[in-house]
């Protein structure tokens, strides 16, 4: 096979979730992986098909976006406004706003129009530097319609130049045919709708919203059983609004993740990290939202709970298009380190997709995903709020551009 | 002259700082003016030179980022991440951080790097939308590095598709040198620096920080004087974290803007309002330095004040890359509507750089710098958090690249 060279660049590997830091580093790839990894002055002398000097850069793992409701018809900017002119919630929700105005939207989308609308927005994720994503269903709420988002999200994987994970979120929300009969749709989505999605190879994981104002643990329970028997992997949306102890729940099921977790306890930190489920903080979900309950950022780190940030890129409570300034906001809101912040975006979030050992660290014999961005330090990444960096994006071992 | 016509789009043209929506609208451009907008269906009929179809685009004035310090030496990325880890400001300050640090890498910068690394933060600014910007020094303070920075912001302006103006903000905080001596310091600034450096053209506008880590009222007053001597306009840095009324000091000289105003009170927002000193507020900063004192919008608003939002792109307190995003700071840190951010980025950011009557809104005889943004309606402005929109940037009638 063809070796590749880099050098001329220091590295970020971001191994066991720390910088771990070369200095003037050169790295050999392999087709999509890499093969040598280290110091410049030790790199093996041979005759590489290519060199290429990454002229001083800082060169990172691809970022890795662990949790994105990235398809879904319309957006919600005309509630967002009419928010900030005074109309109240209750008259929003009287007009058919908030998440059943996403449903109907995507329902009504065709499965090009979702394809479409979605491209721009993953493209605007990987241009910062996201050369991996996950993205769930959960707007469709019906089994046509999930099966309509989970094709494009695979149709997106196919198309653009990163590697996509499909969650399917059917227990996201209580669909209005369903109303007021919140078991029934369990019922639906255990018996009918997930074996379905499976058999039809559309889904990674599965994840449910686990919330007074969605579900119960126990009809979350009932989807996580399903989807063992599926062999399928879970994660959870839990203690976002309230304790109810989702987390612990999600850990006994070995969840990949439990994700927002503002108001999750000490006890819910020892149960995840004794599981190994990964906590995905969504720091866009709560500045949006103007939330003041903090996640306990003292008891993740105390009891050794791998911490992931992601955008949750969604029309409702987080429209964000850069995982970049979610590094930036996990620092200034939550008070995470920009290196704690980095492993969030990199190995941590990885894990949270089940891509631990492949992917979210520069390291021998995983894939040559990674950025080399020209900042002068890697607390740039994190120090930033907005705009662009110039960068150069390799994925697989190969230059990308979108 | 040739004509151009663009069409196929709506507008928002920010006429008297409201959307002043025009449907299905059309514009003529004659060289680098606005001849004729209005509905498509109105249009003038002739041959036109060029036909553009903007493909159902929304069209904005170009956003006018009216408060910058974009030339500076080094970035403060590393005081960002010792901060998290637990260092204290004292600490910092002890080994010499904080805006000390970057006076020193500003002074330590040739012209050339100082253009080079500005240019990279101004190009991110332009490809969010950006046409117009003020851009400050304020990072040399002694006679020799405020010309360099001066110079290096002329340069910009005379290398990128950007209409540049220049602020001399030599009254930003006390040299080394002049330790103690804050008065000394105003004299070298009023009968040396101002005069020096207005007579070699280099400035626009003169603008001071009046706080009580920085400068009185009594010294702003007389650089102040200065400025008007010279017969420049005077904006004032005031109420950021106290209130010594620097707005209605400003507002007596007829400031151009008064900017931050957290603490200002409702008698200085009566004294803006008598001089129609615009209000520019930055919600970059009051994020990032994670504030609680909020601008007194309603008393802003009562009294008619015009209201600007800018990115304050500095390294120490507002490293913000992007005016969308500061768009969407306004609405959800201050509470403003997105059409009062649009304005406050537009038209009334305009005015905060005297270049009211010919920049900020689309009308007859203004100056055909817009964007024709790809989204679904202007809000989308301020809800998307980060990353790229579609767009096609036009300045001076011309589409520019970045
Ligand atoms: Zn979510
Ligand atoms: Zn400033």
């Amino acid at each position: 096979m063809m070796k590749t060279l880099w050098q001329h660049c220091h590295v970020a590997t971001m191994a066991q979730g720390k910088y771990s830091i070369i200095e003037d580093a050169a790295m050999v790839t392999v087709g999509s992986l890499i093969e040598w990894i280290g110091p410049r002055s030790q790199v093996p002398t041979l005759d590489y098909a290519q060199v290429h000097d990454l002229q001083g850069a800082w060169v990172t793992p691809g970022l890795i976006d662990c949790h994105t409701h990235t398809v879904f018809g319309g957006n919600r900017s005309g509630e967002f406004e009419q928010r900030l002119e005074g109309v109240s919630y209750a008259e929003i929700a009287a007009q058919g706003g908030g998440i059943a105005s996403t449903v109907r939207a995507t329902r009504a989308a065709s499965e090009d129009e979702l394809f479409e609308s979605s491209r721009k927005r993953l493209c605007s994720l990987l241009r910062d530097g996201v050369t991996t994503v996950e993205i769930k269903s959960g707007y469709g709420l019906d089994l046509a319609s999930e099966r309509k988002l989970l094709r494009v999200i695979r149709r997106l994987g196919d198309a653009l130049p990163v590697s996509v994970r499909a969650t399917c979120l059917a227990a996201h929300a209580l669909p209005p045919e369903y109303k007021d009969r919140a078991d029934d749709y369990i019922d639906h989505i255990c018996t009918e709708m997930l074996p379905a999605l499976a058999a039809e190879g559309l889904v990674d994981a599965v994840d449910a919203f686990c919330e007074y104002l969605a579900f119960s643990p126990e009809q979350v329970e009932r989807v996580f059983k399903v989807a063992r028997q599926l062999g399928l992997p879970v994660k959870l949306h839990a203690e976002q609004l309230s304790s109810l102890h989702g987390s612990s729940l999600a850990a006994r099921y070995q969840a990949l993740s439990a994700d927002h977790l503002e108001f999750m306890t000490e006890d819910d930190a020892i149960a995840m990290a004794a599981s190994d489920t990964v906590a995905v903080l969504l720091p866009g979900a709560f500045y949006f939202l103007r939330e003041t309950q903090l996640p306990p950022m003292d008891a993740l780190r105390r009891h050794g709970v791998k911490i992931a940030i992601a955008s949750d890129l969604n029309p409702g409570t987080s429209p964000a298009l850069s995982v970049r300034l979610m590094l930036n906001m996990a620092c200034t809101l939550f008070r995470m380190t920009p290196e704690e912040a980095l492993a969030g975006a990199t190995q941590h979030a990885a894990t949270a997709l089940g891509m631990g050992d492949t992917h979210g660290s520069l390291e021998v014999g995983k894939v040559a995903d990674f950025v080399a961005w020209q900042i002068d330090r890697p607390a740039d990444l994190a120090y930033w709020l907005g705009g662009e960096l110039d960068k150069r994006v390799v994925r697989h071992g190969v230059d990308i551009n979108v």
